[in-house]
């Protein structure tokens, strides 16, 4: 098999899934007739895939996830949205009047978030965005970007950064899946087979794929936790609060110390 | 990353979207939670990926595109319904008092269309199946099955083992897909580069994926009628109806020859 290019795979997913949800623009189509629902596709490097249905990330507030309502309530002050993506969380900000700043590395979502009405949009990498001189109050890492911590080597580094880009008694919000509740042999084995090359059990190896296009791999994490409570330790922000209402999902609140 | 494991892709496909369809059995859930649609995964060996929901394929009639109607009324007398799958059309027919057989080389999807009610079904290849017997009137190869004649190498060897399981008089009905009016490079430029290689333009190479599963690399064709007619012409078999109504998909009906 031909191996797929490398490109904005999440962009482009979010701008077909646009064009479905509003009629407007060129859209996949069976046949060049019918309908074609818009699936990401994700790829693990122990050769699992699941597709996932892209309509969720234009989703309405009345159709979010009791956990995602918990968070927006919890805002304060200037808001860095971490991975922006189609802006559903920063447009309810908007109108609630947070002044809220939308990041992302995909120039497709960034598109699709600024034809949706996202007024402040960044495409910049959280440690890039520190040189920008900007400061924040609150960071949201939801629609489980906990995940962008990746890791026991990428996390200090991560936790830094959003410490540079902090103004005093900032928090991030984060939203986490603990994974460890399964018992199915396909995640278990990888989880033992993660923990023996010493990694975390749930630290994926994964790349996007939408049609001829892929991302490269990367690492992203589900943890428990206790797993991110470890992680958070020795950096410039403490744990302080743990909301798991909707378990096996969590959100996290990390607290910048004085 | 690993190579996924070969194993029933498809018969996993239909028993994990019966079970959502029903509610009954283990189904996939988002972190053991949210239901989650069951996707097929299609690749193609230039890249290309698509993900398609299966709920399709225990579509009920009212659900069905207009050419699976027109096709099934076509139907007369012993019928074998060539990749029976979950059973959509052999169970319309069986309730229209029609002999049906359902043949597939999915174990899983056997076992699905017998939950739903298909009661004669046959776990065979086509060519296999000529040893068994059994003799038919109609031959229905729908949901695209056109495709199961591959290219030129594969479509003689179909065709003969199709006339070898006819009665006098016999048809099949096939249901096909012309892949020609689109403009888009990734596709044009899969049918040159298939047509450099003397393949028909159509002639996909694919694999299909789930979880943790993949199938061996087959060919499927999708091709124009007129290329259908070619790969047609010489064997038992004539072209005697084409049904373009809801082109680009088309139903083709052969005649065996006296």
């Amino acid at each position: 098999m031909t191996e797929p290019r490398i490109g904005d795979v999440y962009g482009e997913v979010l701008r077909d899934a646009l064009a479905v949800a509003t009629g407007i623009g060129p859209r996949p189509l069976v046949g060049g007739r019918l309908p074609r629902p818009v699936i990401e596709i994700i790829e693990r490097d122990d050769g699992l895939i699941n597709g996932a249905p892209a309509a969720h990330y234009l989703d309405p507030p009345a159709d979010w996830q009791p956990y995602d309502h918990r968070a927006v309530d919890r805002v304060r002050g200037a808001t860095l949205d971490v991975g922006v993506g189609a802006g559903r969380i920063a447009l309810l900000l908007q109108d609630r009047g947070v002044p809220v700043t939308g990041l992302d590395i995909s120039p497709g979502a960034l598109a699709v978030a600024r034809r949706r009405g996202v007024r402040d949009l960044v495409h910049a990498t959280v440690d890039d965005h520190v040189a920008d001189g900007r400061r924040y109050d609150t960071f949201l890492l939801l629609g489980n970007n906990l995940g962008l911590f990746e890791g026991r080597e990428r996390a200090p580094a991560l936790l830094a950064a959003l410490a540079a880009l902090a103004r005093p008694g900032a928090q991030i919000i984060a939203h986490g899946t603990d994974p460890y509740g399964t018992t199915d042999p396909v995640h278990t084995g990888y989880h033992e087979r993660n923990r023996r090359r010493g990694r975390l059990g749930g630290q994926l190896r994964l790349r996007l794929r939408y049609r001829e296009l892929a991302t490269h791999w990367f690492d992203y994490l589900v943890c428990s936790p206790e797993e991110f409570a470890a992680l958070v330790h020795g950096s410039p922000w403490r744990l302080t609060d743990l909301d798991t209402r909707d378990a096996p999902y969590y959100l996290a609140t990390l607290t910048l110390t004085p």
